[in-house]
């Protein structure tokens, strides 16, 4: 990989832009093409079989648009790429992106020597290359993107970063996000990496202000002296998957993306190694996590309360806190005499606060109690209640959350939300704590996890830089 | 506990029931209460202050009804319980069901006390006992609960059992179940156990006809040699849950049920001495690994097939097969020529078998080419797509399903489908694939442990008795 330090954004913010490929039935590119020419970006479609593609003019060669291009968009087949790339940077763009796949992947010579004939076009030219086997970029500050998604109104951003290999999940993360109210605010998928690759991406997310949070799924690394030397000056926490952890694994690696994915013991000692990066074992997990960095206060303590209408799942988290090496934390006997006098004899008021099912009743003010406890550095609160109180007799179940954030974000305390009941429920909750920024998540053990790797963050010299406020 | 022998039945098929404690407003026991009134179980309600609850005539104690009662359910005060469970016991009825709170959980003397002479009656009378602080039973072979439900049709039942202790969780499962389309048979919540215990339950669903899976969820036993003697007698496959790994955590369980967890490290030899007994980490990975078992052929060896549209995916699937021990199937070379014929150039089809986004023209008979493969024992299908495709165009996803579930039946080699995507896509394949009974999760390593136990449990002495015909 080139070490050349090109400005990445022309790929988040291009001012004009030709899609090489560009179709107006479906295939690849058709949706990528259908958005970008009916939104505002400058869009020039570029097809050698059609003279019109969504009412817009098409052109048979890029070179032949009377505009500059700053960004080339290249969905043509694979056996016609590298002409295309050739013609883009005779037009002189600034970068490319190359989502058609069947190149080093395949094994197949023919295909390998196309991908090694573009890397070296990237090396001796101005251009920056994402992929091939990608979809590049999406970007919720702008509404820019060039995957296949539907990247309407109702996808709602926020301060997480994404960058993936994989072309297929670039979409499904965007559409994942948005039934989860998971906020992203940049998805990145790099591909084969011919030259982009995620040191590249590192660096423009340290310096992106949106972004908060950086994930990362990794298969392997061409530049790896880089990525350590970037790990080490990153300040933001990141959150790394890593597959190919094992044998089979790591061949199937070689076929995905013509990476190979190297030794997993250096990997895991670099990841190790370096304060504020976490190693993740799975893209829920990832995303749980990062959403909680996203949104909450550091903790400044281990001490952990628990408050919940299940005494089953309270032990569960009991058993994680220890586990990671948290404590639960001691209640003050002022906070349980404030919860007794709401709460019926049977409650178990001890941290923890096990409220069963009066919890409909006291949990608004057995939340503000505990979080308010000098004892506790973070909240995690455990709702498992049927569906049918809060549907028929419309109990009020969230009308607090305002308050709760209010307090949670003046006192630095994080305050995790793990839902588990029917759909209906975890919607409800979904559709509600959004706005008030808790996050939301099915598995406790993610919720404590992230409690774990927030608190080490916050020990260790770095700083998110992040506005909590509603 | 008493080791006296009562069929359990009547808690499961009760020919008349009372409901002590019976209530028309909104409070614990109003949702039974409308329910049961309403429905064709013999119900009588009781309760000293009303005389009409949902039109039906309400009777002062339980003595006056003039009828037979086989099953006492109790939903009175703390206080009051143990009046009613004497009252209960001289109209000779044959079971209890306490839902009420509030006793050896609390750790207060008055209300440990009422507990425990409540155990002794118990002991001294032919009454069996189920809880307090519980929800009791739902039997879904029939309709009938004790639990604060809205069992209405729409939750299809199906072979898998559950025995748990808390009684919030004892609702949640089952709406829950509902959402996910997991088929439950029976489930039982025992609360602080004063007589009817797991041990009971776990010989009662051995020979439930219904039952082909019994999951639990354990805090603590008090019988212990008894559960070891009925572990190895079992026939059936049971997967635990068992909680209090961590100190912490064992003083929580305390505080929950007043049960004592007992050494983490004795349960774990004890569970892993038994062949047909597995250990899981939450409830999520219980109930997706019993469907599997509940649905699915045995696989007869350890060779996995992965059919993805995401590389990235199937290769953490890769990650968790060596981690378990697993193999990643040869595939025959007739098998990927089947395939070569219908794919792009670009597609990888050795095992992983990626077929990106192709995967909408070509899954359908590359399932059914690898599912034919001598050196396949198991398949799965990592299904990650974009919802556009699938509503926009209708593209065609799922109508291959009933001919793969036959093929997998005639084979009898197990297959799991993984979805990752939006809402829409998951709810689209639960509700397709669940006719077919191909079970359906969000958790690649779930499915891969579930292939991991089916594998074990195959080669062990027993056998799941089940017709797993569509």
């Amino acid at each position: 990989m080139s070490d050349k330090i090109t400005d990445m954004d022309v790929f988040f913010n291009p001012k004009s832009i030709a899609i090489i490929g560009a179709s107006e039935t479906f295939k690849f590119g058709y949706t990528m093409t259908n958005y970008l020419l009916n939104s505002n970006f400058k869009t020039y479609p570029v097809n050698i079989n059609k003279d019109i593609i969504f009412g817009h003019k098409v052109f048979k060669n890029i070179n032949e648009i009377p505009d500059d291009i700053e960004l080339a968009i290249i969905v043509v087949k694979n056996e016609n790429v590298l002409q295309v790339v050739k013609d883009s940077v005779k037009k002189e763009v600034k970068g490319i992106i190359i989502e058609t796949a069947g190149f080093a992947e395949t094994s197949i010579e023919k295909l390998v020597n196309i991908q090694k004939e573009i890397e070296i076009i990237a090396k001796n030219s101005n251009v920056r290359i994402i992929g091939p086997n990608c979809v590049g970029i999406t970007n919720f500050d702008n509404k820019f993107t060039t995957a296949e998604i539907d990247f309407n109104q109702s996808i709602e951003g926020g301060t997480i970063s994404v960058i993936a290999q994989s072309g297929v999940l670039g979409n499904i993360f965007v559409e994942w996000s948005a039934s989860q109210n998971i906020g992203f605010s940049k998805t990145i998928t790099l591909g084969n990496k011919v030259d982009v690759d995620e040191i590249d991406m590192l660096e423009y997310l340290e310096n992106d202000p949106n972004t908060n949070v950086i994930t990362v799924y990794l298969e392997g690394v061409k530049r790896g002296p880089k990525l350590v030397e970037i790990l080490k000056k990153l300040t933001k926490p990141v959150l790394i998957l890593k597959n190919g952890r094992s044998e089979i694994g790591s061949k199937a690696i070689k076929s995905h993306t013509g990476s190979i994915a190297g030794n997993d013991k250096i990997y895991d000692a670099i990841f190790k190694q370096y304060s504020g990066i976490y190693r993740v074992n799975n893209f829920y997990e990832m995303f749980n996590i990062a959403q909680v960095f996203a949104t909450q206060p550091l903790p400044k303590g281990k001490n952990i309360a628990i408050i919940t209408s299940s005494g089953s799942l309270g032990i569960l988290a009991c058993d994680e806190i220890e586990r990671l090496g948290l404590k639960l934390a001691v209640l003050n006997d002022s906070s349980i005499q404030e919860m007794k006098s709401i709460s019926p004899n049977w409650t178990s008021l001890k941290n923890p606060v096990d409220l069963g099912p009066s919890l409909f009743m006291t949990f608004s003010q057995s939340l503000k109690a505990i979080l308010n406890d000098e004892g506790v550095d973070a909240l995690l609160h455990i709702f498992a209640v049927p569906q049918r109180p809060i549907k028929e007799f419309s109990l009020p179940i969230t009308p607090h959350l305002k308050d709760l954030r209010n307090l949670s974000t003046k006192l630095k305390k994080p305050v995790i939300t793990c839902v588990f009941g029917s759909r209906w429920v975890v919607e409800y909750f979904l559709k509600h704590s959004y706005k008030y920024k808790i996050p939301i998540m099915a598995q406790i053990s993610h919720a404590i996890k992230a409690l774990k790797f927030m608190y080490d963050f916050g020990q260790s010299n770095k700083n998110i830089n992040k506005n909590i406020e509603i």
